[in-house]
């Protein structure tokens, strides 16, 4: 079994997710067993207890679950003894190494923050999503949702965090980080993104950050740009732009090959070629999204994980623990808060 | 020949476009041929001499020319005697009905804007754009850009005029208007989104404006809404993100059917039943933009157009005048400006 150099495991919400907790439990089995990477499987007791041993996975009784549609701050306070909670408090009391949720996105955040707490010097954790981009690595959408309203210095702040997780991920030396505008030209933009162009241009970010400029939507699914950053407001619209998109072209590609007998039967020649296509932009091969700023790792997977997507977040879990995502992001941060201080 | 009610032609902007002006030409040929509606094409002199007479068709000399890269707003106070200076003159002074244009968007608003001026009580112009779904009308996305920066009362004047296009261009008696935001719930998005969704709610948009509350980035490209309303930034950022998205899948489909013998063989099959897909999210079919709360028509085709674009956007103009878009905007603007007098 590959631990990450701490030894400890990923800890699994195994009542966070539309599909939970059966495929979230096959997930963690699959990962133990085809990855070798050592779970702490956090959930309802009775239900863990029904479960029986299995090998790689640990067991961790909590015994409530946060809803998907609960009030975040809400659960977090109030539900103690929650799975969600239960996880983060593994994370940061050095049990495990990493952890994983599919659960309620709001209060997995609002958990982190509150359990693992902020990283020095962060002004606003941030959720950074991967976008499949296939041929390609994904390009890094940050900040996908977390927060809404946002201040230049929490922009360059992104800027840093984005680029510290395309290094550990991708191995890249030196990511491309764009900023999301509605034009290449710096002038381009509303008054935050105006601003924070300066800032980053000015070199606001570290001489490490690779500023390529402003970027527009029609970049974000492509190869010409690694990190996109944005406030989460429209970074949230954006993805959910673009799986509304994608899925519907998808779709009605699908029911068109489904048409008529001819084309079904010439559909079944096209399917090989198509597939590893459709397999690319799924955003369960991608692994989900990771909560930036917070003194842990904690990977936010689709409401909808599937257990292979759950495996992927596992996957990404351990290599951020283990590639030091968190001693990576303080590492980016801390030029800023130098600055601050001078 | 069909004339709008008044007898006057389409004014077309035969110089502006990645592909003026042959393409803008043949579209605005074939639009008098096969459409039946006058075209009145404004152009460099010496190029229109050049063409020989069309029936349906008149010329207009402008010898100067927009560049699509110019600054908007100079080149509208220097060019004077421009292509799109002429084409929003010949609407204003009432000498067509409608003006087409492919040329510097940000130059043929501010051409609109100042020429034709805008309409009682109207705040700010916005941009109007059909966003193609496929098997249902295109959804319309406003604005889609001419405003980076925006305040609630915008946003509840793009639902009045948004309203009023959807009603003339697609026949619908109650469209379906939502407001863009990261959630259904009326809490959720950023100050500005929270604020117009409250005056939305409380009906500051008039009895006629089918309010159906937050609507999400997934739903733009799809029937569950008619109208969506938005800041021009992230409308802009909306648009371009679905086209990427959008080419990006339909470039790397058409790619896998051409890798291999086998696969080549069996598409031939099955474009008959992908066309009509394709041709349906083709955003040339929608006819372009329009800008609204302006005192005239001004439709804004793509720059890319091809002749066929500018056929669809001379088709929509010509509807446009016909079925006194202008006048259905300024009824639907009226309820705001007598609740202000209030």
């Amino acid at each position: 079994m590959f631990l990450a150099d701490d030894g400890l495991p990923v800890a699994v919400d195994a009542m966070g997710g539309d599909r939970a907790p059966e495929e979230i439990v096959a997930g963690a089995f699959e990962a133990a067993k085809s990855l070798g990477v050592g779970v702490l499987l956090v959930g309802e007791p009775s239900y863990l207890d029904s479960l029986g041993p299995c090998p790689g996975v640990e067991y961790l009784a909590a015994t409530e679950t946060v809803a998907m549609d609960e009030d975040p701050g809400r659960a977090v306070r109030q539900k103690r003894d929650s799975s969600l909670v239960r996880c983060a408090e593994a994370v940061h009391d050095g049990r495990a190494s990493a952890m994983v949720s599919a659960g309620n996105t709001g209060a997995a955040m609002a958990t982190a923050v509150l359990r693992m707490g902020r990283l020095p010097g962060v002004s606003r954790p941030a959720i950074a999503t991967p976008i499949p981009v296939p041929g390609s690595t994904p390009t890094i959408l940050i900040d996908a949702g977390a927060n809404v309203e946002c201040t230049p210095a929490m922009l360059v702040q992104f800027a840093q965090m984005g680029h510290a997780l395309a290094v550990e991920r991708y191995g890249m030396e030196s990511p491309r980080v764009g900023l999301l505008s509605i034009g290449e030209e710096a002038t381009k933009g509303n008054a935050l993104v105006k601003e924070a162009h300066a800032r980053l241009a000015a070199g606001a970010a570290g001489p490490q950050v690779n500023f390529i400029g402003n970027v527009e939507g029609r970049d974000v699914m492509s190869d010409r740009v690694d990190v996109v950053v944005t406030d989460g407001y429209t970074g949230n619209v954006v993805l959910k732009t673009l799986e509304g998109g994608v899925n519907w072209v998808v779709r009605a590609i699908l029911e068109a090959l489904n048409s008529t007998v001819e084309v079904k039967e010439a559909a079944k020649a096209i399917m090989p070629a198509l597939l590893p296509m459709a397999g690319e932009v799924d955003p369960e091969t991608t692994g989900g999204a990771v909560l930036l700023g917070v003194n842990g790792v904690c990977v936010i997977s689709h409401g909808s994980s599937s257990a292979r997507a759950i495996v992927n977040a596992i996957k990404v879990a351990h290599h951020a623990a283990s590639e030091k995502l968190v001693q990576r992001v303080e590492a980016a941060i801390s030029y800023r808060a130098e600055g601050e201080q001078a």
